[in-house]
């Protein structure tokens, strides 16, 4: 129906390996694992999903651009670009749609460059440490963002 | 039953007061509201919570201390001791068991001294910035964590 | 009457000690001298006090939230928690009471760590360096503002 | 004539979105109207302009180092690369061309991170705060600087 | 008579538009005012008071160097001078008379090069945030540390 | 006409030497060839100039008070005290005028020091680099600003 | 007898799990085996001593302030409020009896914020590293100093 | 043979410019003759080059990915990515092949920001300020190195 | 004789208090006292001395402006200036003239904000920490500097 | 007889002028005292000591690489070096065997330079402020370790 | 013969241990065994070499001094001197001959102080990490530099 | 005769290449040109002068320990130990001799590191950037306070 809610769900550079190298730090659920775990709890709750990858700053970066075509909030995992991509923060604030961002492993606790993000000071806010979990509470949070929203 | 999972569930200093002050940034919901809503929750998983909230480091560092003998995992918001203690982490990272670390607020859209945590490298993970959200969404993260270590 | 101007006076950790050692830093009166100081000024203008110290930061924050049911306004020398505690600041915001700080030494004559204040960005103002003159001007100040308020 | 002066306009990420959103911050105008107005100004002046934008580092720094084979100077809102590219401060110094630095907002009244620039040390010069004007202002700049070097 | 006490005013720069722009920062009270609420408040207490203001650094530290051929005390708000003049401090501190430095804003809740004072280390004490307030306490604490010495 | 455009020019410390000596810094224009430009420039527009320069920081923030009884906007060359003046940053700002900010040289090209300006975050913008070019740049940025508030 | 030199032994947060949990850490002894360590040297050297625990800054602050009623120095491990607690701090040095502070854990080869210490500036001395060793050393240490000063 | 050693040659951003621009800085020869010298050298140690070059850090992190499948070993010189990408960093670790990193400059000798590099802690080693035999060295290096591990 | 050299000596904010006040720090020598030290020397020498001494950065600022009319080269105690004056340093440097900076005091055993100094990168040399007797030295040594170029 | 501990005591640099310069500082007793002291210690305990000063860093370093031939321990007050040698704790490090670290004074309550240790975090533990007993308790910590390691 | 290349080789602090001891962070080669593979490399070429180690700064710098009598070139391992020595490196620029930096291991791997290099900015380059493989690369480097200056 | 004023002349590491090599920068006269100066000045002053360079700051604290046997006061241009030695400045506080320190070039005007002397905080003061006159002036400034101590 069109007004279920739409989730634009951004994963940043090297996600695209999850689950076939270093399982031991990420996990061995690959991405289209998680993926459909996403797909699997949006459908129960009616939202509808879109998904995308890119080891590519500018890439990502069209995708937000064009997300307040579709979307109504984005789920993102900026993985590298969360320290270093202020493209990717301004677009992000231009959509002014509400953003949650989540990581797989508990950057605090890794090397100190990982502490500082350029993304969650204009984010509604973070998710960090769960693995493919924190991507199923960042989309639920994101969700319940939107219906207190409306 | 006797196996099922157990949480201690902690609130830092001042969260008494939630709902009753400065609800355009804390929400309306009080304390005990949101205790209500994890209990809620935690039941549907057929997981134990037990409450405790104190302005007083002390009385927390006694309570987490205690925590073994009957908790599996720790939910907390330490409030101004994330920022302020010490003896705090050490308490809980004395505990072993894991914790999960929550705010209400987005910490990192607000003062710089509020982006920095001395419990975040010892928890597990850490979800801040969607009010008594953040509340749910720990503790689904910490009973998922707790029954993956099963 | 029942509308005259309330005012609870906060001394932090260590102050019970004034008068009775190291006079040279702190001056020869007891704390309970400077309460009494602050009484005859405040019976003069027909102010009410309430006095409280505590070496306990939690003890001190318990104090500063039941203020609002009984104070207009908060007079106080937080002493070593001035430099150290993020809940007292949180506690003293939150009563939305105006606050005014005071300090007997002039901290900024003292150690580095003494320059930071984490209470006078969300105070009125600060008085500093003039032995219990500090509490008696500090008291001053606090009345003016809130009859200006009024 | 041949010999004209020729000028390669270039826009960093985000800035395609002008005066579609958030014009309260960058203005109602949009990308297309900018250019516009430089090529109405560029014209009267005699000076050939291309113009080129788009939110990938890497576009545009190819597009920088084809530059020398036609531009005599380069006039460029570097937007967010300007705080986080290494790779296009080094593109635009192998140039040797003369660089003129515009930005529609005053950075210097924004975060931190905005203050500093990678690319202001290689340029000729930098204006920043004037909306559109910016960018007239830097053409001028730059026509002026490569009469100047005739 | 001849031992009343003595009060040098000082008022830095820009001061001498007070009351007639940014009364909403500054209050609406002009310099004049300020002076003849300072003088009521010094009569009562029969103390004898010199004013002056200058936006030249070089004006006021000459202003200083003459102060203590009559002056037993002085009262300053430095205005900008606080943050940035070294030699206004050097002069203070020459005169070896007690200092009192007030602000009629909280310093401490503005911009961060607002929280350096050149000048607290070497004066008695400071008032900060109280308007013109800030005044009358100054001399209230510069009087009692006169009176005190004597 | 009353209704034209007035603009105050201002001209920090050490200006006064401009094309006398130094040109290989500086340029070769005397600053009153800089002013001679400025006046033609003004004049086609329709702008009334009146022109200031000192060395003393105390003489440009008189100056600057007096403006808002007659200009309607500041182009100001702060040199020396861009880094150093907080007095003249509070004049500037007192005026509650636009003001824009111009330096011959490329500041960020230079000493570390230069790279830090009082002025700008409360100006309208900033141009940097031109040599006299930066003045006109500056004015017409300025008179577009005055003439978009009207 | 009355002359006897008196010792007050202050262990701080936390200390009272040790032995029973993370020996590998801070090894199996517990704090009563360390506890009656101490009694049995002390008693040897006819020296009396008074042990105190607390996870409570402010139970710790008012043990330190009554000391000087009885103790001649105070051996005291602050544990977690080594690195946080200016009240302690402030306690001990007005208390002016000697102090040494004793670690098990060398706290240099551990995380960063832990080798910033309140307490050591306003100590004796300082032994670190030698689990509870380090205590025995200390109370040496202090016996020592007190017999030196008699 | 099928178990020669393969080695991917990665260049970053701007070395499709070299010998062909600023030849005093980054010497005459061509990246073409530089990957000439490699193979040259390569082919005598029996070594398998590919070759990669990239002014887009996605486009670069793409090819890093893709290695496995093919290279023992990535031999890089990462150029302005040294200094800004943690995705390249976070793509070579997570090949889990020896990298080897070179610089054609001393880049210790130039601008403070390319003093740090995102991409040695993760490397086997790195090679700086020889030229063209930077990549030799490099080359060579990481043969030994990859045959001391087999 | 015409070409003696002539050498202008300039003292900056405070020094003209020399001698009457702090002869603990600054010596019981006052500034004519200084001034004939020096003439004596110069004339000894065969140097014409200027004097000029002012506590108005603006003035010094003019006076160094017209040196190169007539000296051969600056004997300067910047005094306050020292750390505080960009203006003093640019005017300094646009003489071309030989520039020697002394102190009485030695300004690296004092505050640390003294051990900065915006003059020495620009002067030939710097004395400190001698009393009158590094104004003798700076004298010698901008004499033999002025004789080595001639 | 053989297997005795031997422990090598190492002085740093000055630390042969002890007891004849300064004693208000390091105390009145010789070094060769302080050597008597632990010979007669280390005889009580049937340890074998051997002593060894030097104002050489290379020397101190030669003697710690022959340590392992002889010694089970090293008892080392660095002194000097404490603060400035990588050589020294490169050597120490390499040796293997446990190091304890004295010092004299309270290097804690001197100059903010003597705060870091480059020996502290490759030490067993360190002993600080005692005076000659940091010796003696340090040798004590020293003969406890490599008995509880046997 | 008489104009083959001679190259002085320098090993620091520490290095005369190599082979001995942590052979699993320095290999377990010894320095008579590098130096064997570096004199068999130099005969291929008909480079001489001569070899110089010391655990003395002063040994190290002296025998640098004497190299222009006989060196072409400076291959050096400056281990711990790397980080702390002013006067190596001052030693090493008088010489005027190129200098090669070699480590064994990654200094950017290991402890943030060994990431600082004081050699590096006045060598030619700099190899990290391989080994004594990083000696023949260096050596390799040296001889190439050395005969590209011919 | 036995009253003449005795100084010790101390030269750092690699002053004694002075004259030989790079006399652009340390100019053309060698150590012992430098020698003969200060002994011609010394003579005429009826001072006796020792001279003493070392590549080894342990030779050099060595020499300065010796000092009070003979002299009355201490010349020293320490060099690269300036920056880097902390025995070197505990030898000669040790000494407490009068100590005045030079160099030969102006340290301000170089590299950062050359700007913090671990030195100047202990001696009376210093003397920079006058060549071989930087010594014969620290020389007079040592006998004029020796001569005014007497």
């Amino acid at each position: 129906m069109t007004d279920s809610i739409r989730v634009l769900v951004l994963h940043g550079p090297n996600l695209n390996l999850l689950g076939t190298r270093e399982p031991e730090i990420y996990g061995s659920q690959t991405l289209q694992e998680i993926n459909d775990l996403l797909a699997a709890s949006a459908k129960e709750e009616g939202v509808e999903l879109e998904f995308f990858q890119s080891n590519h700053e500018g890439a990502v970066v069209d995708r937000v651009q064009e997300a307040p075509s579709w979307a109504d909030g984005i789920l993102i995992n900026p993985a590298a670009l969360t320290h270093t991509s202020v493209a990717l923060r301004d677009a992000l604030a231009a959509t002014q749609l509400p953003v949650v961002e989540v990581h797989l492993s508990n950057v605090f606790a890794r090397e100190d460059f990982r502490t500082h993000s350029y993304i969650t000071p204009i984010a509604v806010g973070m998710v960090t440490g769960f693995g493919p979990t924190s991507y199923l509470l960042g989309l639920e949070a994101l969700i319940e963002t939107l219906q207190s929203r409306k």
